[in-house]
């Protein structure tokens, strides 16, 4: 999906919201854990109840790993599931050298029909370089994670610069705004504004809203620009609602709740 | 595997190779490509020829990742076929949020019978902890990787000590030389004297010897211990050295003069 068409997007349903599917085997519906394709199952109802609401899907590799070859498989039957109207990312957080990186960006860009990857800066450039090369495809790159450890090294001066913002900088140079996006927690909101000064136009990916604590009104109000720019991810608070039979429907009503609310600020 | 385990293993071999099954379904030979588990026989036949000249095999999951499900299940088959002698490592980089980290944790420790993941530190302390959890089972943090990109963030400066040098320290207070390795590239040989002064303990993952261009001499020079503290990859060099009818016996020569080469040095 190109930059224009995903504003596009955006702009037409006045809405920015990812719905992230972290599906646990442990948590979805017992009436759903005895199907063959259980995580599949409950994805293909969550995302018929939320795709009025959302303009993209966010996909948690860890929890599809977790269940082993056939976890892989509905993985791929969950984004081959998701229509082309909306942006699909792989939350896989990968990044190796150059020969395996391809091997990383064959298995979501070519093998699966993923729009977008998050990538991991560690590396450095040859790590990250060959997910660039795929047209129409996103490379997205972790700066300000949500969580609690980045303080480790995220937020270490690096000279003048915190190590995130040392990534921005030198990542943003590697690609352009139409091909690289980066990962800035809700939790670290009030940050967002000088990240905007080093990158006006790119979009940001923001995971942490709902469950992690984060706050909507601080994140639309330090990052959102005129194309939108921000790709609002809540995955708990939306998925697991519900338990019982009606999960999928409040799934839907979190959901169309998020969309009302940034119906408000577009 | 626990530490006394693995030390009792390199010290009878007097060997401390790794072998990288980083398995290219476009390069193995033209006979195996038409087999159903063709990554899988591949691996069944340079394990078979290789187990007697090293302590360890790694798995580099990207390989396996980018042949979709199939290409999980043959890893699965491959780390289960791999006998309890031998240090198995998921070279996966992965590290994500707490509750995502336990997701990849139970992928590769609990229902893949694998010693020892890689791990990518840039998420910091919740990232890295849920991996440490698991007895006899390890964590092999990157720190300064073999790669050209290693200069971007790895080798900045941070404070008084290079990015890598603060992940070394960092995350060392977060186990124990029982639980935790690093990688350290074999072209960065030179920077191991100044590694071993951090943790003289800890044993550390050397990839890049081989097809990469690092020297085993300055790795031993500089990086060996009493306990051996080293496993060194190899993984082109030795999995494609030949590519008709007798590629196995062919890995298993160069294995076998890597073997002959560190039995010099222990």
């Amino acid at each position: 999906m190109d930059r224009q068409f995903l504003v596009s997007r955006i702009k037409e349903k006045k809405n920015f919201l990812c719905v992230g599917l972290d599906t646990d085997a442990d948590k979805i519906p017992d009436d759903l854990k005895a199907k063959k394709y259980s995580l599949f199952e409950f994805n293909r109802r969550i995302i018929d109840e939320t795709i009025d609401y959302c303009v993209a899907y966010k996909i948690n590799t860890a929890f599809y790993e977790a269940q082993g070859s056939k976890g892989w498989e509905q993985m791929q039957k969950t984004v081959e599931y998701i229509p082309s109207s909306h942006f699909k990312i792989a939350d896989a957080k990968r990044g190796d050298i150059g020969n395996t990186s391809h091997q990383y960006a064959k298995a979501f860009f070519v093998n699966m029909p993923f729009d977008a990857i998050t990538v991991s800066p560690y590396m450095g450039n040859d790590s990250v370089t060959p997910f660039l090369s795929y047209k129409d495809k996103w490379t997205i790159v972790l700066a300000l994670t949500s969580n609690v450890g980045s303080k480790d090294f995220e937020q270490q001066k690096i000279g003048n610069n915190l190590l995130y913002e040392s990534v921005i900088k030198t990542v943003a140079s590697w690609g352009t705004a139409d091909n690289l996006m980066f990962v800035v927690g809700a939790t670290k909101a009030l940050d967002l504004k000088r990240i905007r000064e080093i990158i006006p136009n790119h979009f940001i990916l923001i995971p942490g809203v709902g469950a992690q604590g984060g706050s909507m009104e601080d994140v639309v109000k330090y990052g959102l620009t005129g194309d939108g720019g921000l790709l609002v991810n809540v995955s708990r608070e939306i998925i697991y609602a519900g338990n019982g039979k009606n999960f999928a429907k409040e799934a839907g009503k979190i959901a169309k709740r998020y969309d009302t609310n940034m119906k408000s600020y577009l």
